[in-house]
């Protein structure tokens, strides 16, 4: 029975410089691996990022389970605060040192070894695909996306796929991810007329009306959550004038308001509804205000079913934990794929993700690959 | 009959580069034709402002008539861009330009000449009084309160005072001030909790808050107005954060509110609104909000009454135009004044006050000294 042994490969791809979005190595090095087991890898580059196609078995075969990560890893920051340098990957105390270590190089490492070995131990009958990107930490414009728009001009396809990001809070087991709130932010502008303070009337002050417009928009209570969400939250990030003279009324102010939303609404349809309150406010105080938003990610939900019920029990024999199926959380690659099949996300404990002395358990690392190894024998049964 | 000059003591006032707060020589000239004339003339400087008081006749007496001024300009900005040079006093058609032409060498350069010739041609039985200070367009603190606070301490006293700033919109004469509104400027911190935008619950949002507490004081409506002054107005001049972060809830937010406010009001009493607000605020959102007041300057009124009357009666002889008593426009040095005697303002157009291009009609120069002249005439009758 082979044994590729992901905490070498952990290590490996930490001493790969991937800062985001150098490719560093990892990528070339991850389908030296995969290549030697008899995956297909293909490169799908694009705007300058690096991406990383792998596939065993038939292309489009309707048993086909597919693995999602990242190599690239955020800035280190003063390498000096490290208590190791950053991309050592030494070993200490029974932990793997240096950025990327949880998020998600030993993601990566655990799925690729399971899925090397799985195949060679046990060929299946379907497909096991890797589709492992260079820019989840930057734009994740030309990453995942890169991947699947590049599937789907392919005809390359998934059936189900894990994305292997750090999902538990504190305890290795404890958390599956089935689904994310969307996220949008809307930059807001109201513009009116520029006066003296002494002579209010002359001026069209823009202040008021911002004031009562983020009133507004904190104060509504979006919903009350759902089964699998909990309440849509509007938080407003920002608001500026910029404005250093006491005796002036100033002719604009900005502000940005974070949206975190379920799925009962939809980007578009909160836009709407800014946009709706900013235009009552421009009837109640005469501005002109200017709405723009960026979604950053739709909400979605894989519901609880075959996919999930196959990770829950994979993670409850392997950790004897019963993880709970979440929504909570920021944004991550499973929001591209979610149009593309099912997905879930299940990982380490992401404590020390993006900090200095990012580091892992070895044994987690070990851990991990087994419930991976455990999911793949359970689906391809 | 004397006839001194104001038109040329307004172009050799303007030779003297007396920018706030530099002296230029301004000071020395008005003290030496004022010594020459029978002023008893002294310096009354204070933290490096240069100020002038002079006085004809009895220390003391219980007619005096005061005339306040200033001889500080504000900067030219580019001298460039002047049509002539700034501190050439040059006269062409008719007017005499530079800065100080309008605020206010003229206006100092017209109670100089009526003053000298008044005490010259029909000494009066009472006392004269110029205080002049080089403090009027900066931080005022060594001004005008100098040439007070001297006066008080040295048994110094004028019954009543004329400044002479300019006061007239449009057209000369149609304005007398006899009273100002106040100003104090409010500057809010509002303090929570940081956090993550995607968890609002675990952070305490300042920016809520803010938008409730600049919308509860700008929807306050101070007052209707009294006889002699406008409704009191509250301006929210700039609402800060500085948090580029959308994906980050600040911890604290800043704004500043300038009030103007009428003789329903005092600084103190407006100031303990806007601290009452911001606690009912901190009880409903929890957060802890810090109020900083600055007052600049308190309302005052001199009611219409024997002075008023003096200067419109003065006014309307020697232009035909019968002024309006108004309490509009900024602060002016008649608030300090106005601790000491009655006052009231009377002056030129200000209308390029403070502009490129700064200039005077020598016959509105004129005109002023001929008002000024009535009203020492009237005054001593």
């Amino acid at each position: 029975m082979s044994a590729t042994d992901p905490v070498a490969l952990t290590q490996d791809l930490i001493r790969c410089p991937s800062v985001t979005p150098e490719e560093g190595g990892a990528l070339t090095l991850l389908a030296s691996h995969l290549s030697a087991a008899g995956f297909t890898c293909i490169r799908v580059d694009r705007g300058g990022v690096c991406n990383l196609f792998a596939r065993w078995g038939e292309k489009g075969h309707d048993r086909s389970f597919g693995f999602n990560g990242h190599t690239d890893v955020v800035p280190v920051g003063d390498p000096a605060s490290w208590s190791h340098d950053p991309f050592s990957g030494i070993e200490t105390d029974g932990q793997i040192w240096g950025r990327g270590a949880t998020d998600m190089k030993s993601g990566v490492a655990a799925f690729a070894a399971a899925a090397i070995d799985f195949v060679t131990d046990t060929p299946p009958d379907g497909a096991l695909i890797l589709a492992v990107t260079g820019d989840e930490e930057g734009p994740s414009i030309d990453g995942t996306r890169a991947l699947l728009d590049w599937m789907e001009a392919e005809g390359e396809r998934m059936s189900a796929c894990l994305v292997g990001e750090p999902t538990c809070p504190e305890t290795f087991g404890e958390m599956i991810k089935i689904g994310r709130r969307g996220s949008l932010t809307a930059h807001l502008t109201v513009r009116g007329t520029q006066g003296h303070s002494a002579y209010p009337h002359r001026a069209l002050n823009p202040l008021p009306a911002m004031a009562r417009l983020i009133d507004r928009l904190s104060s509504r209570r979006l919903d009350e959550g759902t089964d699998h969400f909990d309440p849509s939250t509007l938080a407003p990030v920002t608001i500026d004038t910029g404005n250093p003279a006491t005796n002036v009324i100033p002719a604009e102010a900005r502000a940005s308001v974070n949206i975190r939303f379920n799925d009962l609404h939809t980007g578009a349809s909160l836009v709407d509804w800014v946009e709706t309150v900013a235009a009552e406010i421009d009837v109640e105080f005469g501005t002109a205000t200017e709405v723009t938003a960026r979604i950053s990610g739709e909400s979605f939900l894989t519901p609880p079913g075959p996919l999930s019920d196959l990770v829950t029990k994979a993670v409850e024999a392997e950790t004897g934990v019963t993880p709970a199926l979440s929504t909570t959380g920021g944004t991550s690659d499973a929001r591209f794929v979610k149009d593309h099949c099912p997905v879930v996300e299940f990982g380490l404990v992401g404590q020390t993700m993006h900090q200095v002395d990012e580091r892992v358990a070895t044994e987690d690392i070990r851990r991990l690959k087994a419930v991976y190894a455990r999911i793949l024998r359970d689906f391809f049964a």
